[in-house]
């Protein structure tokens, strides 16, 4: 019956906001989907009930809302939304000693009417969602930025051969293979003072320059090149993390019906897939502490 | 104990076809998810379990495969690897009357590296599903081109007001509202001699203007403008169907808070959502027959 | 420019009522996700954007909560609860000339605590969804039942040979394999004196004793048994429709480690997958007429 | 350009193995989603793309469906699956110093058919999914038991007041509501002499009973009731991890229509929802070290 409590965070997720920018014309428009993680002095409220320490996760959410309306500014970009948020609760909440704002940027597009840009309409860009972490605590705040759902796909300058074998290996190695994967990808800026959607766009082209340019022997090489293409673009990045699904690709054999299959005709499978995951370093940067979410799909 | 058979149809439905045309250079891509159903004289299958006229699932599968690789030019579009698949179903195997071919199409871009066009690699275009549905039955052959998961949204000029009230409305009226839509459209083409391509892509910046361009008293008159504005782009087409979810963006209450809310900030509800649909014809235009999949999304 | 108006609906989709009742001792629960479409004159409101004669899709979703309330009893069977929220649209708003409302049902199961039913705690039945769909229209009322994801599986007395063989056909007979689908079945009620609860129960029990019992040579020969056993069970019944996906267990090749594989290890694919659609007619049942929505999931 | 690799991972997730167990009568069934991820020394193929170390992650592939074959026993449950999987990773390829295999296993119940229960038919039990990770290192094994999409509800014995109150809140307290969460829990175990069966049946049991049985004051007390629970019913679980979102049924204001609502019917509610996640740990247990995997849901 002695049983304690250990680690423990709650808050609201997934508060979906939408932000039109008026005072300007043409519009301009920020999607977010903001998720709010507060760790402190709660073991009241798991241990007898007692929510006086307790702030509301509905305060938390009209927290998010008047937010995106007191600071227009900051939320233009999820970093710099997410670090007014997280220090909001960190010094105006006394019970709260960590905050953890993740923020998920759903990208659009201007739409063009009559041969000029649409000044009031957009379309949703579909092609990645831009993420972000933010941790606040002790005074410090750590920020990672990151995507997911960017779906790339090599036709060939992709080999893999000189593999291990063992009594359960029937693969057999080949020299040119279509390769495919949905990166997820998170970078920790180890300072502050940074532009973030000029560092976002660098980073981002980076991942698809590295992937586009890199000749493959392994997705483990390739996972290597682009997050150094990302160290390399964005100077005040720290470490980088990848979480990269091999989406297969077999080439399907047309030999019963008399045909010939040189890499042309593919079945893409659903699962299983390979999963390869790394983390590249800045050689000599500090330890990224907290910075990362460990729930945050990629997992040690 | 006296039952009968009714309509029925089978077929092998999502095949995931990646076919990559590497004659050229640089390569190309077209990206496919196929699904048959015939129908004809099945009836033995159901009622006594002689599969004597079945054509196996496995082999419709295996056809999708071998027909991407011997007929690489048709493969180029959704609509006339549709129309070479239907055709062969009904002309090659005596037993099916009809065939329904429903492809979609997920795009893909090319990306660059060091500044050029990278030749064999590319980023799929989450914007939206090209989707194509041919029929073939009596030596006809119809023809619908569509898509769907476009997501539009405009931060002006849409009102709603002088609406019917009954007991339960409780709506107040509204000049200034955001209206957002994940477009699902179809369109059925009169003729056979389409370029299949050109005209996608005329229908798709279509639906993409009018939507950008009218002022919307309603989504129900935003849906008229829309198909209207297809019949327009694309001579061809004499009927267009559309299935225009409501996606509501609710302006955030912030007085509790002591602040304005000018139509800035938003909650993007998910559930529930106004879903309108609607048929614009061309006058004059012929009925479509079999062309539209009435299981299809759009519901009659 | 002198394009027409054909079909059109329109209203709100996906309300989510729960409903809990506590007049008595224990709770019971009934959970609901109901949709509405509206059809009629409202051919301004795409043509002029002029709205006077348009319920708002808000308005209908306020009477889904407000019926629950005021038709408490009608509300714990979907087709009950869709029969008085259709006919009230039909009736009660002039220019409503058809109403379908379609009704999903999450299941919920009474916990229990201290080896007794706990009075106000349930747990969610993943095991199927219960659908409905009434439609009314000139004074009278269709009403559809159903389920779908109710997932079976067989792992013999299934055999699949005798089949039809083209050039594209590699398929292997097979005397004894394993069979699964995931059942979404609809079947009409000729008439409208039913007990709507028993009828369901009935009906689904009949689906799952005729896949458990019956030998498949075919899964059309199982869909017909499947629908023939809801007809021999639902006295009332007309029709049933079924759409049945064939999702494939592959019986893995462990040949190259030496090991048998007498059907024992599976490999569960996701796509692509075979689908069977049939439907079963009672002798002399007249027509359906509109009461099927041909857009929910089975495809003429 | 001095880059390097900090900790990283591969291997080949979601294998769909469906194991049939036809050596008795009647016939048994586990259906298995197996992912496994290892750690070695794997840097050569990120650095320079030699994968002469790299086991391929199709014979990971093939390994799982041989040991389903292979240790039949074993593959009954996802614990004692993952032991074997793990062990073999470790013990058999060199370069492989830690293996974790995470397993979801899908629950089915045998059909009945005239009364008597089906020897070969079975029905996919979705009330919830049973998961499993077991981490092999260093010799040691760490075995964690989970499950997910439990969903649970209760209709009263539910208050939430005497919270904290800041600029942003607006709640009221109430001293009766709905609560309702989607369970995700795991817990690990100390020792390994345990039968994996029956204690995934007292944990779920106890999870169930903790949240009919309790009076809650928060959703927060209501899971460390759960996890108390779970370190009650079975004997050696050192640690229990609980992530429950609150899934928002907010009582609809049926006033302007002349109704009351006594908590009678609710709007079930998607996004946002709050999210409690805590750790109850049994006094004096050792931690936990590698058991629990921090991609795997619970944030830390």
């Amino acid at each position: 019956m002695a049983h304690t409590l250990g680690h423990s965070q709650y808050g609201k997720a997934e508060t979906r906001v939408v932000r039109v920018y008026r005072d300007r014309d043409p519009h301009e428009l920020v999607d977010l989907n903001v998720s709010v993680a507060l760790s402190g002095d709660f073991a009241d409220s798991h241990l007898t009930g007692d929510n006086a320490r307790v702030l509301t996760t509905d305060a938390v959410k009209n927290t998010v809302f008047a937010y995106a309306q007191e600071h227009a500014e900051a939320a233009r970009s999820p970093e710099s939304f997410g670090l007014v948020l997280a220090r909001h609760f960190v010094d105006d909440v006394p019970q709260v000693t960590r905050a953890r704002v993740r923020i998920e940027q759903h990208p659009w597009r201007r739409l063009a009417a009559g041969g000029e840009p649409a000044p009031h309409a957009f379309v949703r860009d579909g092609q990645l969602v831009r993420t972000s972490t933010v941790t606040c605590e002790a005074g410090r705040a750590h920020v990672v930025t990151g995507l997911r759902d960017l779906v790339v796909l090599k036709t060939t300058d992709s080999e893999f051969a000189g593999f291990y074998e063992d009594r359960y290996t029937t693969l057999q190695p080949t020299t040119d293979r279509v390769m495919a994967t949905s990166v997820d990808a998170q970078w920790w800026h180890t300072g502050g003072a940074v532009e973030w959607g000029t560092a976002f766009e660098a980073a981002r082209q980076a991942l698809c320059e590295a992937f586009a340019a890199s000749y493959s022997r392994a997705l483990q090489q390739t996972l290597f090149e682009m997050g150094s293409a990302v160290l390399d673009a964005v100077p005040g990045v720290g470490e980088v993390r990848l979480s990269l699904p091999n989406r297969h690709h077999f080439a399907v054999d047309l030999s019963p019906f008399g045909l010939d299959n040189p890499n042309e005709v593919f079945f893409a499978a659903d699962r299983p897939y390979g999963l390869i995951e790394g983390t590249v370093r800045r050689e000599g940067a500090p330890e990224p502490g907290p910075a990362f979410d460990p729930g945050q799909g990629w997992s040690a």
